[in-house]
């Protein structure tokens, strides 16, 4: 199956197939995913034909990563638009989807606004035509937001740890497969491997989804990157031996006061960094910054299902004979488990915010609220929605 | 083939079938084991009727846990001993099985110095029967520790808490799984569990190989504690959230100046506990202190397969159809992974250590080491290797 697709030039990056592309089929438009819960054992596409089968992808984390839930809502609302579905009911059933993703609601709204300008004139092929270009617009966006994240952090990363030869530690994934680029962190990340100055690539497991082992680790091996796996709780260790010169990892909503919120796990890194002096850098488009939420402490954190946790469960497993749809027990029966899927780390941990619209550090509300303008006024001067500088 | 055994008297805890006992069969004797690497799924015993089968059982973590290896190792010669193997070779092989593991060397030690002294006398059935009573009182000593160790924990918990229902965080499994009693952490924990002072038991589940989630988390639900489980990542959140009142860990090695070594993952949570104020207590038996290594970094860390991390592997799976000794990859191929077992906590960072015979607070060298003197003296004291006390 990976032989039937060139790499996108749109930006597919590390991957062979594309994480989500927009469809014109003959029997209907569609939003075609890569199945991540599949990956690494398998590349499968997912071709979502209607609103609810895109929520469902969305909640089982078949497509997932902040940048790329916002060009997925917003396609969602083309999607409905496009199949003369209620586009208001299609939005608010795409924007509460995952509750802690901001970009989510944000790529929802901008093609939800888009719909209505255009449908007040009355003409409902004309709405779902400019649903569908606000659509493509934020996933522009996104992949040229993502090339410039990769040159901020780049810069960044040579200012902090002259002389290259860069030990990065991350977690989660946040590559190709968040994005319609090449992501937020890893593509940092990649961009040193390209200009020769990534060491190591220390990729957390990321449990209990195992996004780090499963995700980064397929991307980083197909960007021919020196990479190792770990357990999450080794990293320490890591930290201990002087063996990690940077944390880069992504976000899903920033709170006004800088406070990250991003893949449970995060911030015990953030502390363990801060304990040994090593900078943790976050990488995320300004889409991610919610200046509406004014603190770290107002972030909902979207609690996921125990046996997430109390189970051994992939999709990939059933060829090995488990029966479908039911995990591994790994916890006696009836244990409970407790399963943010995020967790919030304050500003003041946090070394930088590397953004499509310039590096934010130290991390202060002002800073935050400042980088934010800049790249929303370039997006409204630009009008189609592209910055303009 | 849980009832067909009773609740051992000696100390078996929590658990129906003793984690370890001797067997006197009319065709050999035998070390017998609850094997743990099949629970929470399956209660199975492993018969050892020779050293290799033990030594095996200790590598593969079918027996675990820093007293319960010493108890194994001093029957392991024991073992070779009555069935008239080479008893120093036999010895060899035990204390090497596992390099952090320390009590696995003091258990073989301790064997085989009493199988020597009766050899002296040129009798192989007294020799034997040495080192099987050597190993029986080394069983014995580590019941009465763990009892004092609990009762120790307790009186430091009221200390540390004032005021009860404590909230407290382990890691990996203690208790009466890794002992011939009732553990060390876990143990703590139970009789604040009795006390009716345990108002929650936070569970990493301790990946890789998930001792908290298995095993940790059987004894709880057996023992009717109050107890849930959670990725290692997501004992940030707890400590940020203020649920946590005290971190209760065992150790696999103290080095002379405090450090300890636990199970990979300790670290981060000394770090995070320190962020935030919350004790970090370590609960081990003075048999655990290796004065012999100076400081935490003479420790040598035991650096365990890469696919405990890469790939899925319960023995129990393999019912569900996945062929034996082949894991469900969870990483792409060829993904290499970094997997220490243990990691290194200096003293700085540990509020107490409790062990049978005291608690140190502040963990200073001094103090450590007069209270191992305490301990070895009342041994030398009492001639059968019972603490006088």
């Amino acid at each position: 199956m990976a032989d039937q697709y060139e790499v996108s030039e749109s930006g597919a990056g590390t991957l062979a197939i594309p994480s989500l592309r927009w469809e014109e089929f003959p029997e209907s438009p569609a939003v075609v995913l890569l199945d991540q819960t599949r990956l690494p054992a398998e590349e499968v596409e997912l071709v979502c034909t209607d609103v609810p089968a895109l929520v469902q992808a969305i909640q089982t984390l078949a497509v997932r990563g902040a940048p790329l839930l916002g060009i997925a809502g917003a396609y969602g609302v083309a999607l409905a638009a496009a199949r003369g579905f209620d586009v208001e009911e299609a939005a608010q059933a795409l924007a509460s989807a995952r509750p802690t993703a901001v970009n989510l609601g944000y790529g929802v709204r901008r093609a939800v606004a888009a719909y209505r300008r255009a449908a007040a004139g009355g003409d409902g092929a004309e709405a779902a035509a400019a649903a569908l270009a606000e659509a493509r617009a934020v996933h522009a966006e996104d992949v040229e937001a993502s090339a410039r994240m990769a040159q901020h952090g780049l810069g960044l990363l040579g200012e902090l740890l002259p002389g290259g030869g860069h030990r990065i530690l991350t977690h989660c994934n946040t590559g190709a497969l968040v994005s319609g680029g090449e992501g937020t962190a890893l593509a940092v990340a990649l961009a040193a491997h390209r200009a020769g100055e990534l060491r190591r690539l220390w990729v957390d497991e990321t449990r209990p989804l195992l996004q780090g082992a499963r995700l980064t680790a397929y991307e980083a091996a197909r960007a021919g990157m020196a990479y190792t796996v770990l357990a999450d709780g080794a990293a320490g260790s890591l930290f201990a031996a002087g063996e990690v010169d940077a944390v880069l990892i992504g976000a899903d909503r920033i709170a006004a006061d800088g406070a990250v919120a991003n893949k449970i796990g995060s911030y015990p890194l953030a502390v363990l960094a801060r304990h040994h002096h090593v900078p943790f850098v976050v990488v995320a488009p300004t889409s991610t910054v919610d200046l509406e939420t004014k603190e770290g402490a107002a972030i909902e954190v979207e609690q996921r299902p125990g046996k997430e946790v109390t189970e051994f469960s992939l999709p990939h497993i059933q060829g090995g004979g488990v029966v479908g749809g039911t995990g591994i027990p790994v916890a006696p029966l009836g244990a409970t488990a407790y399963n943010p899927a995020f967790d919030v780390t304050p500003a003041e941990l946090v070394t930088a915010i590397v953004t499509e619209a310039g590096v934010v550090s130290p991390v202060t509300r002002e800073r935050l609220a400042d980088v934010c303008s800049v790249s929303r006024w370039r997006k409204s001067r630009s009008g189609n929605g592209m910055m303009a500088e």
